[in-house]
């Protein structure tokens, strides 16, 4: 079932919810791939009702960056949620989510939201902690389900749930890759055939950032110079970051020692592609 | 009961709903007064299950305020707040809601949280947002009560309740006064007896703007100038604003059309009172 106003949602939840049913809420912004349905077969496992969001959120695009063209098709989307157990997708228009008088942020404040993407996208996290925040208001799901492909964001809304108490269990699932081990992710559609093949260079290069650590390689300014080197090898490649900090705190480190995220953005001409990995 | 502990608080008004009652909450500073007690006692009539916080928080205090002077008893509002049908007293420590790493904040946008009480106290109502939202998500009530004596703040959480679909029922209930016309305030227990007795103009001016209103005066400078003079005739008295605005918008407008707050903040010594009119 398509739900598009927050009342009715609102009003099928709490009957759920009476007769004993646990919530599970994903969310997305459509175009679904294997990775989202990743989440949704997981949120069923879990829960009694699994709730599928699909919003493109216009609050965490810049007016430069790519909300019109963003892909959109909810027939689509519908089936594949349903086929992976969504019971419910939830598809609200911007004026549903965002009515013309509506002016209130949820901002997780710190130097969290300001790095990697923060960094080259300042109002980005702002507008994805607001929409959450507005999904959980309105959904109240037991537990909530992201992908590692958006580590930061991951770990930015960890730190809202817990900051505002929001007594929400939140699971990050792993990153689920093409056979060719290009992270799946919506804006791959906007690749040609070329940059397809020389994105592939963004695993790579993380596999190798990885072999190097298990070899011993400790020092990040190293780790960072490593993968930039090979990234650069890519004529069509433009690197917007290359990180590498401590997991979940996002804080930058001249030794790897704990918990470490390596991560990276890179355009192909307009597009931005993220991934990461994450080093236990 | 007093429970100091958000998940004790969780599990126990997660139990009485499931059994099928309603949850009422009455957000507190504490010292409760008969303005306190009236919201208690309305939370009573419509609710299966009454929490009554009590916490002063820190976040809506700015550096220069009354954070640590601010009036605590926790035994005596625990004895006014049951005899008045709180089932709950939630008194967590200043810890249990901002942990060491809390950094996340809810902030309504726009001008009505920068006129009035926001030009003087710029932090304010961020800190108020905040730790409303945050109480929210405790208790997740059907229904909350404010008072109408903070009526920029009433205005600002029935927002924050639209804006991020929080789906709980706000009712603003009048402002309770004492027989001299002073409007009840936990504050008021810095008054020395002179203070207190020129603090009566508060509402005095406010009456006599409205029997000006009743008789014809539309003119905003007009009401704004009578109260002030009124008020500065009191030797003690150091207006801090005097506003004239639409309600719950908060708009200053020339003239008065539509339904109006006049609104005003005067200090008295370091007392610093508020007190407003709303004409329909």
């Amino acid at each position: 079932m398509i739900i598009e106003k927050i009342d009715l949602l609102r009003k099928f939840l709490k009957e759920k919810r009476q007769s004993g049913l646990s919530i599970g809420l994903v969310p997305t912004m459509g175009y679904l791939h294997e990775g989202h349905l990743s989440l949704i077969r997981r949120a069923k496992k879990e829960n009694g009702v699994v709730v599928v969001s699909v919003f493109v959120n216009p609050s965490q695009f810049a007016p430069n960056e790519d909300f019109d063209a963003y892909p959109r098709d909810i027939d689509r989307d519908y089936k594949l949620a349903s086929e992976a157990g969504a019971d419910i997708v939830f598809h609200p228009d911007t004026e549903e989510m965002y009515p013309p008088y509506s002016n209130t942020f949820v901002e997780v404040g710190g130097e969290m939201t300001k790095v990697l993407c923060g960094a080259s996208r300042p109002t980005h996290f702002r507008g994805v902690t607001t929409v959450v925040n507005m999904l959980f208001n309105i959904t109240n799901p037991d537990n909530a389900y992201f992908g590692q492909k958006d580590a930061q964001q991951a770990a930015i809304i960890e730190k809202m749930v817990r900051d505002l108490h929001l007594g929400i269990k939140i699971t990050v699932c792993p990153i689920v890759r093409e056979a060719s081990g290009l992270a799946m992710s919506s804006r791959n559609k906007y690749l040609s055939e070329e940059e397809k093949t020389q994105a592939l260079v963004l695993n790579r290069s993380l596999d190798m950032a990885k072999r190097a650590i298990v070899n011993g390689q400790r020092n990040s300014a190293e780790i960072v110079r490593m993968i930039t080197d090979r990234i650069n090898k890519e004529s069509l490649a433009s690197i917007d970051y290359v990180s590498v900090c401590s997991y979940p705190d996002l804080i930058a480190a001249e030794q790897i020692e704990t918990r470490t995220l390596i991560a990276l953005a890179v355009r192909f001409g307009k597009t931005r592609l993220i991934d990461n990995i994450i080093i236990e």
